[in-house]
């Protein structure tokens, strides 16, 4: 089998050493980590098995960490990371949809055997694929434990990024700027939507020079016309119509590091209004960006956009980014760091940001969005793709 | 904005009343669905927006469903269902990831404001993005209410497709084939293996004449050598070698209905005992859709299955088959009748299932799957990819 580590050993080592000051700081004995973005930051395990239940223990008093999943995941689990053997463990088979048991019955019993069952234990409790039901039978399995929520310590573990992350941060942005320049090539009047979707997911899966990409934590997203008016809506087998908006939201994906990027298009001859916003836009994502450097706060860029944007008349209400770096579906989020009001977070070299300077008026929208990680001479782009209404006549 | 919804609303009040038939049998006065293929069936609710909390409430006092989400998808809730406008009700964006309070406040508020605040409540305790921290908080919103498990009520009710569903699903298996076939034609010793799934994408978004495909509910999976030996591991950069054995799960999606397929091919001269265990396999599914008949039970399928596997000297531990239908990443399982010892469900027409009959044994695995409809002459198949170890030489 061959399989390529993405990183060295001493990365994950790094990660978990800094992971376990966290904890020791927060009062955690024992954390367990279901978000598949967490447990791979943290061990590097990949694979498509994060619909069954499974995690990353981390212990303060344990060298390694422990994975714990299905048995017939355990295989990838020895291929995918350094987990040592006797720390890949598994529940029993018969346990998955049971009707009373639950898988986490196991890893009750696994936590009891070691001599942790009551200690203080973190738990993912608003992370993706952490059930209610997962939550009720690890309570159960642990009378005497304390469980409190980590509040996503892993997760803001993760928001500054290492050199060697931002090797791929950088790669995900060469893909998406690929991807996003062959879906604005097919795009004309009278293709239907899938057409379009169909080159983007080639162009994810494809790469630049060999350097190919993974699934994206989004599928793509294509909105057109009124549907501009709402972000999530995907693609259909209506063709383009001849004078009209259109918003693509895409992503590339490098070792499962995520960059997304939106851009706005108009089939025809745009009205006043579409131009006048979209300049705006760029404008306020310029100026924000030259100011996101280490010691600025998140509210802060925000406000330099804000300012632009009111200078012209518009406003927005949502957050205008939120941090990004390795993740799996269904969100790109790392769900810690926002661009809003509010969140006085300083920046430091080697966050990454996804800038989502979508703006929605009653009729119109658009965007120009811009994946970034912070440096020291401000926001550096990850996209070469054009930034500007792209007209196509 | 132009948008077709695949079915008719007859079909969804359909459901609606059979859903609200099985609430009453089991005493829910009202169940909250944050599964979003529950979401869908019920409503025809569509989106890439499952990543936040959102659900769709039904009660059987109330005629139509409630939708319930973030304020940017709710025009998505107006386009994609007949929810009538005052049915469609948003949550504060403010409460989007924030520290201590969570959109299942607002959820609780409304549920508490429609009267309802005391009475038998069923939620979806296990499904995939119905989070531990969204229970608690609904838990505390609603402290005179009683709050159950709905057992997987919708899942159940979703397991006989209608006739308007079947034509999705056979098209579904059309897509499959078409992807299956363009994956088998792209397979040849030094292919890298992300070229082979950059096809396998562009496949499944433009399905066959027309009939475009959605995003499948699992990536495209491959698997090489001795990664053939654990299921979930995702495709890399390193090229097919000259004598190995090859296993693809790939997924055709039809309107979200979902064919998954699994294909064994060999790259050289297959090894004797690989082409006797693929044979082996090929004539135990054989025998095993003959009887997939109504009034069958699921173990009985499976051992039938299971009897020619022993005759020949195998064995297969884990179930060999699970229901199919509409379905959401990360998952294409129903995760209601499977096809194992144990499982009494008598089959009806109309039910379809993934015969996913993979046997790994110690150094090789194969597997040749079928997704199949169950009918009076027995279980028919969905797809027309080749039923035999493909040899690529």
């Amino acid at each position: 089998m061959q399989y390529t580590k993405p990183f060295q050993k001493a990365e994950y080592d790094r990660r978990i050493a800094q992971t376990k000051q966290s904890m020791a700081d927060k009062g955690f004995d024992l954390i367990i980590c279901q978000d598949p973005a967490n447990m791979n930051w943290l061990t590097g395990f990949d694979g498509w098995s994060f619909y069954t239940p499974q995690a990353v223990l981390l212990h303060l008093e344990e060298d390694a960490p422990i994975w714990f999943g299905r048995p017939q995941d355990a295989k990838a689990a020895h291929i995918t990371t350094d987990i040592p053997p006797e720390n890949i463990t598994t529940f029993s088979e018969t346990l998955i949809h049971h009707p009373t048991e639950h898988p986490y019955d196991d890893l009750a019993t696994l936590i009891d055997q070691r001599g942790w069952g009551s200690q203080q234990i973190g738990v993912e409790l608003d992370a993706h694929y952490y059930t209610a039901r997962a939550h009720a039978h690890l309570v159960k399995g642990l009378p005497n434990a304390t469980l409190a929520d980590t509040e996503q310590l892993v997760n803001w573990e993760r928001l500054v990024k290492s050199e060697a992350e931002l090797v791929y941060m950088r790669e995900a942005g060469e893909t998406v700027s690929a991807v996003m320049n062959r879906a604005i090539a097919k795009v004309a009047p009278g293709v239907p939507e899938y057409e379009i979707i169909a080159e983007v997911y080639h162009a994810q899966v494809m790469g630049v020079d060999g350097r190919y990409g993974n699934y994206s934590s989004l599928c793509p997203l294509i909105q057109v016309g009124e549907g501009t008016s709402t972000p999530h809506l995907t693609w259909s087998e209506h063709p383009l119509p001849d004078d009209t908006l259109v918003m693509m939201e895409l992503g590339g994906a490098r070792h499962h590091y995520q960059a997304p990027l939106t851009r706005t298009l108009y089939l025809g001859s745009p009205p006043a209004e579409v131009t006048k916003l979209t300049e705006t836009i760029v404008e306020g994502v310029d100026a924000a960006l030259e100011i996101a450097r280490p010691g600025a706060t998140c509210e802060e860029v925000e406000a330099v956009w804000q300012k632009v944007l009111n200078r012209n008349g518009y406003h927005k209400e949502s957050r205008v980014g939120y941090s990004i770096g390795v993740n799996y579906p269904p969100d790109w989020g790392e769900r810690t760091a926002s661009l809003r009001p509010g969140d006085a977070t300083v920046l430091q070299s080697g966050m990454c940001f996804h800038f989502q300077s979508g703006v929605w008026l009653e009729a119109i929208g658009a965007a120009v969005s811009e994946p970034f990680v912070v440096t020291e001479s401000g926001g550096e782009r990850l996209c070469s793709a054009p930034r500007e209404l792209i007209v196509i006549n």
